[in-house]
């Protein structure tokens, strides 16, 4: 009756903008044993998420925890919990991911306001804080890194911009978090979503987020403690409350904080492999880890140039983590990402919209972003061309990548 | 600068009514290493992963897939998907998750008509019935299994009177799926939620559901795909579109669909976990493992009462994977637990509301359903209310259990 047989999955290089290779001691993480979700040993574990997560936010701010859901689940779990019917939110568009910002915000009965650039450029800072005077929204809300298209929106300026006007400022660094630097307190933003399934090297299913007492203020104002566990000095009369249990901050917040209220039953597994893929981050070092990011990405970017491609974001704004190349003339571009997976075992992405079948991303996160991948991408990648009859420069691409590998002073896997 | 170590988690004995020991083969599934979302060795697992589903549920139903998020992201999927504002919704509340399903219901803005009966009993089908017979409302929620109170609302003839009457029929199925019948397609059911970290003995962090024609008929009206990736002929405008991008059902058939369009990063090692768990299920066999688990409740019902305690929930509705015993007078409930915990390092549970400091919970669920668990439990407990000077028949309990044990002619583990 039952003809499925035991897991039996290829073994691939992932070289996409996520989600990445995860971590070896992430996977032996998640094969310990569970604990109960009010188990001082789990709950305990709970604590030590926050305060590394905090950490890798490069915050103070007391809450920093997960939502036990993707990425776009700690998008819509702030988003929600902060918007009200009405309240007018900006979303700056640079790329598919400001879309996806807008979307959650209008299907919470936002007013919105968007502004937006070419795909492949960012927004002057002066330009959003220039609309954000014109608006006046309560919320701003904004891409950090746009796997999209490759694309870093600098953030220093508009923080404290918002925080001037009495702007809350919701920032998606889903991409960048554990890759590059996001100071989410020195740039004063109040709310950040990172995500597991990129740079911190963990699979897809949590989101961490942190915020501050601006967003707290507002959340705990619409909290409202479920009728099945709340006691009498609960307020259960609450106007505009938040519109979804699963994602009402102010109820998690009661689970993460020393209440300990039931809410959902915590994700144990994948608890267990964020905690341990924050604690990597950690001892790896921020700045080591950047700087990480940093290196292999010039070994691919040169490889790439020396083959004769061209980059579509070789801009100062340009992702360290995702390197995007204009598709040759004449080259079909799934046929080239079909023959790497099914040759090389090797996965690269395309992009969605305007960029559709126009560039390539490839993806330097996390774990991925070593060594032997970059080598081994862009190896099959000059075969594969030549097998595509494009016009590459043979032989160059691996040794320009060397050049970088063998000269540095930097002590890399 | 980073004081944290490796994971290093006591072993638990969890008996609960979960989140439950989850089954070593699944433990090793989530670690393999992943793949990327839209790899076909992926989307085939995925493919198996829903018809496995399918089989569990016992449904024809082409929609069988998991929400990623913990139970309540799975009920909360399929009411912000159904639900307009102002739609009618009856609830019957005979426990806990009764609060929450109304709980969902009305931050949906539904106009909600709850009914209710005492904790520890259950609705006569009839009453629930004419209820809605004078109610007429749109939707029918009601959980299968409460675990609150260790009580099970039959369900065969509740379904098809909501058929009749065109109301559509949403069952919170999380503790019962994989434990006992959760037959979906016989009962008529519309929509149902199972739960992971129960008697499938998967992780908490995957809510699998199921739904029917009548269900996508609703969902899809409110169709609105992504701006970010729709094309042309995707309807922008929708009137009263779902509330939620990432509960949205329509969005997420595109997801688990041929169409396979990008939604969220599905979670790769939650997916790994849920498809290797319903795989042991199917492999056991559903009757098998139903009676499985009516065999150590047995062993454990007559272990309870050997030792002179009396249940709680002793009645023809009981829930066969929780058993509810009423705390001894002056015996502290809280204390017995902590030192369950620390010297057995075994989990048993209180409850909530008006049960609260009046029952313990002993969960037999999936892989903590072992005769080694029960035996262990029926010790312990024995010891640890001697030690709260409880007034207990000594010696009885293990003799009990094994006299259950050892006359069976089921070869069970």
């Amino acid at each position: 009756m039952n003809a499925f047989q035991e897991m039996n999955s290829p073994l691939r290089t992932i070289m996409t903008p996520g989600p990445v290779e995860v971590d070896p001691r992430v996977l032996r993480a998640m094969s310990t044993p569970i604990l109960g979700q009010f188990d001082p040993a789990f709950t305990n574990m709970m604590n030590e998420t926050m305060e590394m997560l905090r950490q890798v936010f490069q915050t103070k701010n007391q809450w920093a925890f997960p939502i036990d859901g993707t990425s776009r689940a700690g998008i819509e779990a702030v988003l929600t919990s902060v918007i009200k019917p009405g309240d007018k939110v900006l979303i700056p568009i640079y790329g598919r991911f400001g879309h996806l910002l807008t979307e959650i915000a209008e299907r919470n009965g936002a007013e919105i306001h968007n502004i937006e650039c070419e795909w492949g450029e960012v927004f002057d800072q002066d330009v959003i804080i220039a609309e954000m005077e014109r608006i006046k929204p309560k919320v701003l809300a904004i891409v950090h890194g746009e796997t999209s298209t490759g694309c870093m929106q600098p953030l220093d300026r508009i923080g404290p911009a918002c925080r001037e006007r009495d702007v809350l400022c919701i920032v998606d660094a889903v991409a960048t978090i554990g890759g590059t630097e996001v100071k989410v307190d020195e740039w004063k933003l109040d709310a950040v979503i990172g995500g597991t399934q990129k740079c911190l090297s963990v699979p897809s299913g949590m989101a961490p987020i942190t915020y501050n007492d601006r967003i707290e203020k507002v959340v705990n104002a619409r909290k409202k403690v479920e009728r099945g566990i709340s006691t009498e000095s609960d307020r259960i009369d609450v106007r505009e409350p938040i519109r979804s249990n699963y994602f009402d901050l102010s109820q998690l917040q009661d689970y993460w904080g020393p209440r300990r209220l039931n809410h959902h039953t915590e994700a144990t597994s994948m608890l267990y492999a964020l905690r341990e893929g924050v604690r990597i981050v950690l001892q790896e070092g921020l700045k080591e880890r950047f700087e990480r990011h940093r290196f292999h990405e010039e070994a691919l970017v040169e490889g790439i140039k020396a083959m004769g491609l061209e980059l579509f974001n070789d801009v100062s704004w340009k992702l360290p983590m995702v390197t995007c190349i204009k598709i040759p003339e004449g080259v079909d571009g799934e046929s080239v990402r079909t023959m790497l997976l099914q040759q090389f075992g090797i996965e690269i992405a395309s992009s969605f919209g305007p960029l559709h079948g126009k560039i390539w991303r490839i993806g330097t996160m996390g774990y991925s972003c070593r060594k032997e991948n970059i080598l081994f991408v862009l190896a099959a990648l000059e075969a594969v061309l030549i097998r595509h009859k494009a016009q590459v420069k043979t032989g160059q691409a691996l040794q320009a990548a060397l050049n970088i590998y063998e000269t540095t002073n930097l002590v890399m896997n």
